[in-house]
This record gives structure tokens, sequence and C-alpha cells, in this order.
């Protein structure tokens, strides 16, 4: 792979303004489908060398190899060790995709395109800071058919490598929008019409018992810290999950997932 | 840490009949807190050498210290490198614990305590293989309150380290049964009076549409793979999570939190 970092500049060498390398780097057989599926931008396929061979139409890396010849994306096959290099040891599965920079949905198309949606639901994160709930949560949302998902830009954790992956493929079909101010976020989505609901432990209302059928953004807290005071005081109602163990704490990811399909369930199944 | 090896064999070498040397490792600080806490066997809680001198009663650390002297637990300290190699590079944030490996429930023992259990809730895990998934559930079953968790002896993933990790101390407050054949223990749940739902992208009825009052056994298959033929076939029923996205496949752990908490609603809010 010789001339490889003057061709993709996947070491930003610590400078300023250049973003995290990983950030353009998508790894693993089906996040790596799916970016060629949805016509991502991507610049490159690196494969291993011993899938230069590979024949079988059930051998996932050769279909991988077929797609990418289709879409017209150059494919490099590499030492296994140089993937692991680049993928800094994480697990690629064998595929390493080099794309353009995830770009962010703008948020002035998201709220044109909830004029499309029969009842909006948004989520909203405050202050996520682990990638791997991140891609989870991703992933829950597209299956349930959220309109979108709101971040904010400082303190909390952005869409990365890691993040795709274990999106498994979610990434591509659902609108992330950074935004600099939550608070600022809550009240335009409040104008708009949407009703703002907040998980909270402190909530005397069980979220089985809250009314999710009205336009809704759900602000979901970073684990361990929660909403945060001034982000809570802005939403509409709290609503909480009910435990009865010894830890009494969720996963972000899976509480965001509950009362999504809660939502769900009320709206269609209600 | 001089002997280590010896006062502690942490690596098995590969013989047989050792068993893996990462089960006898907890790490983390709120996973280490909670195996001191609920009384778990330790044998040596290990620390980097900086934490010696740490006497802030806000210090995770120096908290764990004193309860480790409470409980009578010897505290090693060691060079950070050190806890870096016993728990291979993954995130430790300064503390494991030598403990006595795993021991699951005898099956017979869970039968047992179904009889105190109101309307008992025992989950069936067909064949999974990723420890991270194997951790996030036992984090949810144990907040939602569930029976026990059964999961097979062979190509399944067992408790490691990273289970126990993830888990964030809910490890040590679930029931989890290991057995040799999952229809064998279906058919002895239904004498027992429990039936059996499966989850299931193949049926009909959608989860919230399903009953979910009576005794219940739930079946969740391997990501990938789902439920096997054979278990399926063994199911009273089956029952399927609606999607409407472009994936239209949730993460395994997320998918049996989801149907825990309608077993949940439906028993006390429904």
């Amino acid at each position: 792979m010789e001339n490889y970092s003057e061709s993709m500049p996947i070491d930003s060498g610590g400078r300023k303004g250049v973003s995290n390398p990983v950030e353009r780097l998508i790894f693993g057989r089906n996040p790596v489908l799916e970016a060629i599926g949805a016509g991502r931008v991507i610049h490159k396929i690196v494969l291993p060398r011993q899938a230069q061979n590979r024949t079988k139409s059930t051998d996932v890396l050769h279909t991988i190899k077929q797609r990418a010849l289709q879409a017209g994306i150059p494919v490099e096959y590499v030492n296994t060790g140089e993937l692991d290099e680049l993928t800094q040891g994480q697990n690629h599965q064998g595929v390493v995709a080099l794309v353009e920079p995830f770009s962010y949905t703008e948020f002035d198309l998201l709220m044109e395109s909830l004029g499309k949606s029969k009842v909006p639901l948004v989520i909203l994160l405050d202050h996520w800071q682990d990638p791997q709930n991140l891609g989870s949560l991703l992933r829950s949302a597209e299956a349930a058919g959220v309109d979108g998902i709101i971040l904010p830009k400082r303190r909390s954790v952005g869409v990365n490598a890691t993040v795709a992956k274990v999106a498994a493929g979610a990434l591509e079909y659902v609108k992330i929008v950074q935004v600099t101010n939550l608070v600022r976020t809550i009240e335009a989505l409040k104008e708009r019409g949407l009703w703002i609901a907040g998980a909270s432990a402190n909530a005397s209302q069980v979220y089985f018992q809250a009314d999710f059928t009205m336009p809704l953004g759900l602000v979901i807290g970073s684990e361990g810290t929660g909403l945060s005071r001034l982000v809570e005081e802005h939403c509409d109602f709290l609503t909480r999950i009910p435990m009865k163990g010894q830890i009494s704490s969720l996963n972000a990811a899976v509480s965001a997932a509950l009362l999504i399909f809660e939502v769900i369930r009320q709206r269609q199944f209600g």
C-alpha cells in the first residue's frame, strides 16, 4: 500500500482543523455493504490479498468486490496487518472502506422532512459519550422508523467508525443532526408543535402510562449523568422506566429503544 | 507483582480442563464494587500504585480500597501496564479483581425459585455468541426482575470478564443457568407450567399483541441466525418485533429488552 498516507490522509498528525482519521473509515462486512448500497461516497475499498482470488458467490468479500466494481469504487489489496493498523486493532472482518467524512443533516432539512411524517418522532441525545451506545441507538431508531436523531456538537460522541460498525448499516438511513445548543433546539421543536418528553429517574410517571401519540421529541440523557438540569427543565413532561432490580440502571441505548418502541406501540397498536 | 502467576494461575497455558483465565477476572469500577457488595469470593484486588496514596472520599479507587479492607480482601499495587496486561488491553478503569470463577445456578434451583415468583419469567438464549450482548441483556433482565437466564453449555458465549463489565454489576443478582440441551429444557419448563414464546421474524403476531401475562419462557435467538429450527418448533407461540426501516434487524440484546419490558407492561400496567 505505497503512498497510502499521501493519497488519503488517514493520519491527521494532531493538526488542528483536521477531522479524526477514524471518521473517514467504515469497516466490517455489513457496514461496508450498506455504505455501497446507500450510494455513500467511497474513495477506496481495502481488502486482504487473499480476497483477490475468491470467486464463490457465497463469499461476502467476493460480493463486496463485485459491488464495488459495479459502483466504480477502486479496490486495493493489502496484507491483513495493514487492515489491523488502519482500524487500530478493531474487528474489521477483512474489509475497510475509505469514505467521505460523515455528513450530518442540517437542522432545517430535518424540520422540513417532519412535514412528511404522519406523527413526527425525533430523538435528542443529551451528551452521550459512548460510541457503542450511539451505534446501537441508530440501529433501533432506524428499525423503528424515527424521523431523526439530534445530538450536541460539543462534549458529545459523534459519528465515527465504531458507531458505523455497531449501527450495522443503519447510519445510511437515519437523519442525524448536530446542534450547538440542545435547549434552543428543544424550544425550536416546541414551536414546530412537538411535545418534549425527557427520560428521567425523577419522573413520577412510568413510560407505559405517558401519552406518546402526539408529535414528539424524546430526550435521553447519557449513562451515569442522565439529563442535565437545564434540559430537564425545558421538557414538557418527564417519564421513567420502572425497575425493580438491585442495580436500577439501564444501558442508555436500551432505555432509548424501550421508549421508542413504546411510542410505536401506542401509535400503531394502542 | 512477584510470583503472581504462582499465587493465582491466570494463564491456563492452553491446558485442557483449565477454565479460561479471563473468567477469573472482574474489572472496571462499578463491576468490582458490585462484586464486593454482593459478597462474591474475591482473592485479591489489584490497583495501580498511584491509588495507594489516594485518600479522598470522592475517589472511587479509594472507596474500593476501603471496601476491600472492610471485607478482608487483600489489595495489591502494581504498575498500570500490568493491569493492561491482565485485562488484555480492555478498559479496566484502574481496578481488577481476581475472583472465583463464576458459578452458574443449577437448573433445579432455578425451578425451585420459580415457586416464589408471582408470575415466572425466564429468558432462554439460543446460542448467543457476543459477550457484549450477553452483558447488556443481564443488565436489562436484572433491572426488570426476571427470574433467571438459561443458556446452552456449548456453542454459546458464557460468563466472562467482558460480560461482567458490560453487565455493570447485574451479574451478581441474576440467576444464570447453563444447560446441555435447550429443547429438553424447554420441555421441562412446559411441564412446570410455563408457556414458551419465541422471538422470530417469521411470526405473524406482533409482540404488543401477544399475551405475556401467564408464566413465561422467552426464547431469543442469536443475531444473524435467529432461532434454530428445532427450538422454534418447540415454542408454544412465536412473536415478532415490528420494523419499518431499511435494515430490519435489531441488536439481540435490544430485542430481548423490548420483549422483557413488554411482559412487565402487560403484567403490571396492562
